[in-house]
Order: C-alpha cells, then sequence, then structure tokens
C-alpha cells in the first residue's frame, strides 16, 4: 500500500466572473458561466491538437476545499443521510480534484476559454484531457 | 499564476493482474480486465454509499508515467502526428493522472472489484467519484 505523496504542479488556473464557493453552482450544468483557462507558458505547446467545439475533462484542484472530510451530507442538505464523500461529488475529500466537462469555446495563445464550469476564480487546473467518444464519457 | 504545488496522497492502490504497461490496454473498453481497488483503511468510511452495479471514475496516477512530455504521437503510433498532450489520453503528462470510467462488480469491506480497469497492479488510486447521470458521463 503506497504511503508515499506525490506533487502535482498546476499547469495553468481558471479566470472566471464567479469568485467565491458560495455563488457557484455545484455542477457546471446547473448554470455555470463560460471561463478561461490561463496555462503556464512552459505548458502551452501541451495544447496543440485542442480545437474550438472539443470537448475536454478539466481536472481542478479545489484548493479551498477541507481533505480531512470522508463522509458529507449530499449537496450539502442535511435532510440527505451522511454519504462517503467517494459516494458523492464533494469538493470536501481527502485528494480534492475537481472533474469538469467542458466544450471549447476560444483559443488565444496559452488561453482556452471553456464552458460551462463551475469552478472559481484562481482554481488552479491540474490537467486537460478529451473526453472519449467512443465511450460517449470521460 | 500558482507556482506552488499540491501532495496528494494514495487513498489505495490497484490490485491487478496486469503487471506491466506493455500487456496493458490503452482504454478500459479495449479488453482491459476487472481488477480490485484496496482502499486504505483510514479511508474506508469514504466509500459508505457506493453500491454493485455503480458506474464510477476511479482517478489513478500513473507512477511509471514521464512528467516532462508535452507533445506524444497518439496512441504510440508515429504515423500520427505530434500531439499536445492534453489533447490525448497519453499517460505520459506533467501531472499523470489516469480517469477511468468502471462498474462496481463487488465490495468487500475497504476493497472494490470494479471493471473494466486497464491500470496495471500497483498503480496508485487517487480518488474515486461517481459518475453524473444528468450528464451521462464524467
Amino acid at each position: 500500500m503506497p504511503e508515499l505523496g506525490f506533487v502535482v504542479h498546476p499547469i495553468g488556473c481558471v479566470r472566471s466572473s464567479l469568485t467565491n464557493r458560495a455563488e457557484a453552482p455545484r455542477q457546471g450544468s446547473e448554470g455555470a458561466p463560460d471561463a478561461w483557462i490561463e496555462v503556464n507558458r512552459e505548458f502551452a505547446e501541451g495544447l496543440d491538437g485542442i480545437d474550438v467545439g472539443d470537448q475536454l475533462i478539466v481536472i481542478t484542484w479545489f484548493h479551498l476545499a477541507s481533505r480531512d472530510v470522508l463522509e458529507v451530507h449530499p449537496r450539502g442538505d442535511v435532510r440527505n443521510p451522511l454519504t462517503g464523500v467517494f459516494a458523492t461529488r464533494s469538493p470536501d475529500r481527502p485528494n480534492p480534484l475537481g472533474l469538469h466537462r467542458v466544450t471549447v469555446r476560444e483559443l488565444a495563445a496559452n488561453r482556452i476559454k471553456v464552458g460551462p464550469l463551475e469552478a472559481i476564480d484562481g482554481t488552479p487546473v491540474i490537467d486537460l484531457k478529451p473526453v472519449l467518444l467512443q465511450t460517449a464519457d470521460s
């Protein structure tokens, strides 16, 4: 069982009109705006091949999350019974990674406009991956 | 632009009959076997609410990947033009996270049998998330 840790280095960050968790929708499909992803110049070459209209999975690091939470009331509603975080999309979890399926709206050098994206301004971006069409998901 | 890093601590690891990258399919849908995920006991409470038949996204850390690669020939075929890693599912990338959509086959205390899973034996597991049905993906 691995006990060590691995260091993730953000490849960029989210630039969004959403500035705090309270105003952010819980999922992109729940009314989130488009947002820019600013990719650090050292990683910009990794964007080659991404086109407007592509569907991507954006992986973020929820930098405001609590990492010692193992159970939550889903959707923050105490009427929902306590549930293990691995059965929910809670941002509070041991490794607070967020998965966001978005469409590419616009490309500009080392920036990509995508949407809808519920992550708030300043959220670190860890990775981008294409959606695999053969399975229509993830 | 964040320059710092974040430390991910594996929540468990993959126990699979696949033991090296050469024999592993490139995607789970390409003939991968079922495999066990052993979750460290300190995180087992986070599994509450996961049921047999659920669809999960398993997030792994490709511990054998090269992290300084920004362009690859997709599917390792030199006939495919060099493409930015963020437009591919290459395991070689700055933060070598893997996304795997699987179905839960069996539950046993702190272990979950899932499949199909193309990650090899010993691959660290970073997170588990439910597939969101309202978008049928990610």
